[in-house]
């Protein structure tokens, strides 16, 4: 193989690739990127067995060919080349020469027989949005999927499409996360639970740009993603999402209005005093148009107030303050409403179209 | 207690202290930042038995008196408040109130009888120079000072005043980084060894302007620096300095002038290969007005070129690609001028004016 092509566009390739190399793997091929030819360019490609990525680089094509390259030294290589034309040649034993300028790099190189090819699956069907929308999708939703939960399917999101609609839910054992968005098209129904690693992964590499759009596949065992020159496939999760029509009651009684950038600077004070791991609620009490915080820990206690706005009775109501952090900081709104019932009820934060609903369910109140 | 003041000023003065407040320690008063009121404002100060500092807040004195607050808290408290008048008011039992608009805190304070203050010094004699010189003294020679070496006088940077000439020097085992500089006013000569760690947080807090001055006395014991509204205490390192005149030769059989920046790019392509901890020297391969460069490793092999001015004779010598970017990223010419006499001996990197002097022993070559 002999190919030559831009630094720039080799190095933007590279960046989108990395994203499914894993960090640590005792196959060491997974640690691999495979640089293929066709006829109009290069293909870069990894697969870390649950999430692959394949990208296109233009280049000038000299010998067709492929090589496997071990990701990590390639990458670090190209980001430290001069911005210039770049050539890539590999000899028959795989013995890889990578020249710009004057500066050259041998690497041993590893044949595409070893390596995992993404799985050829047929498409059809794409459900189509912006790619910022998708990026968005996945900051507002993905803070709440659980890590290493023994329930894989808490692990992943639920993505579902219902005619204009798509919603993507996920949840851990303490709070639910919920957005909603409308399609330009109608689309027939369809779902699928997506590793939360998968989407951190896409929403990386996604354009920040409401015009490019993402095209996105749901098979029996399998997500695709393609915008621009990438495709990602990523395998799901298998099981049944959690019903969680039934947790969304809309009854409340107290409904509080409040300003949003006041609330998360009083939150943040209140973290102050707990340590990682520590499980100290943080206490809203309401009584009539104020907020009262507060917070105890072994460091010391914090007493805060807001102006709000309420509907219904006082509330007196114990949070892990990091859960509403993480609710607010992904809200756009500049007021917010909270929906509450008693001190063990869940508590809802959702807008009036419910295109956003996070419920977080409260901690018992400390003794006193 | 009680004061008020701006939580801006208060902030910067608590950045400033915070710089001797150790990670860790056993004795956890050593934690707190003192804060003591006096006629005209209030005085934090803080103290890890090596770096003690002291600066002045403005404030307003309601009732004065000192506490001691933990560092780590009450910085994170502070950076947390709104930009407006902080209140600290503490009682009889060191109960501390930290209150900003509507935000109230609580800590445990402690006594400042507990506290260590620093050393009551006999002040005289200051040498001064601008704090950005002193900054870019610390900066241009504190990477080659050695790091828990159990030879204590290599953990620190000697500093001697002679005349009109003020000189820096740090050393480990493989290398020596000198600085001189000239200064406005004569002085009698002295000297001190100054650790290391201390000089680093120094550097921190020193202003970046060139009017800015900064006072440093030196005495028996200890090395004072006053700037602005801080005052810096050192302890110094006991013992005799190395006498580097004696490595300090003239001879060369080899000078190169080379253009920094393109050699800087081509180490730090070397340096790709090397994993930490690893031994690789990049090798130097100067034949006539051509410097080729080479790294071998099991990851893979660079080479690279530069155009280069010589005299003397071609040579063929290997460094630690590390050490040759340390010294490399602190000289701020565009040129660098290196002198070599052959594969064994010290090279030096140094202007004609020998305002900066940095030696670097070569590696032995590998069998190739």
């Amino acid at each position: 193989m002999k190919i030559v092509c831009s630094r720039n566009s080799l190095l933007s390739g590279l960046n989108i690739v990395s994203k499914a190399v894993p960090n640590k793997t005792t196959m060491s091929i997974l640690e691999c990127i495979l640089l293929e030819t066709d006829k109009d360019g290069l293909t870069l490609m990894s697969n870390d067995m649950e999430l692959g990525i394949e990208t296109r680089v233009e280049a000038r094509i000299e010998t067709p060919g492929a090589v496997c390259l071990n990701a990590a030294i390639f990458f670090d290589i190209v980001r430290k080349l001069p911005e210039n034309d770049v050539t890539i040649e590999t000899d028959a034993s795989l013995k890889t020469v990578i020249s710009c300028e004057r500066a050259v790099f041998r690497l041993m190189g590893r044949s595409n027989e070893e390596f995992s090819y993404l799985p050829d699956i047929e498409k059809f069907d794409p459900v189509i949005l912006s790619q910022l929308t998708l990026k968005d999708l996945v900051r507002q939703t993905i803070f709440s999927v659980s890590v290493n939960d023994n329930n894989k399917v808490m692990t992943g999101e639920l993505l579902e499409v219902n005619g204009d609609r798509l919603k993507m839910i996920s949840l851990d054992g303490h709070r639910v996360s919920i957005r909603n968005v409308e399609l330009k098209n109608s689309y027939p129904a369809k779902k699928a639970i997506i590793p939360g690693k998968a989407l951190g992964e896409i929403a990386k590499i996604l354009d920040d740009s409401e015009d490019a759009e993402v095209m996105i596949y749901i098979t029996g065992k399998h997500c695709i993603f393609e915008f621009g020159e990438t495709i990602v496939v990523s395998r799901l999760i298998d099981g049944e999402f959690f019903k969680i029509e039934q947790l969304l009651s809309t009854d409340y009684e107290t409904k509080l209005t409040i300003r949003k950038k006041e609330f998360i600077e009083c939150i943040d004070r209140a973290i102050l005093l707990v340590r990682e791991g520590d499980k100290k609620p943080v206490v809203l009490d309401v009584q009539d148009e104020e907020l009262r915080l507060r917070m105890n820990s072994n460091m010391g206690s914090m007493n805060d107030e807001l102006s709000i706005s309420k509907q219904g009775k006082d509330i007196q109501i114990g949070f892990n303050p990091r859960f509403l952090i993480d609710v607010l900081r992904v809200i756009d709104d500049e007021e917010i409403d909270v929906y509450m019932v008693n001190q063990k009820a869940p508590c809802f934060i959702k807008d009036s179209a419910e295109s956003y609903i996070y419920m977080i369910l409260p901690v018992n109140l400390p003794m006193e």
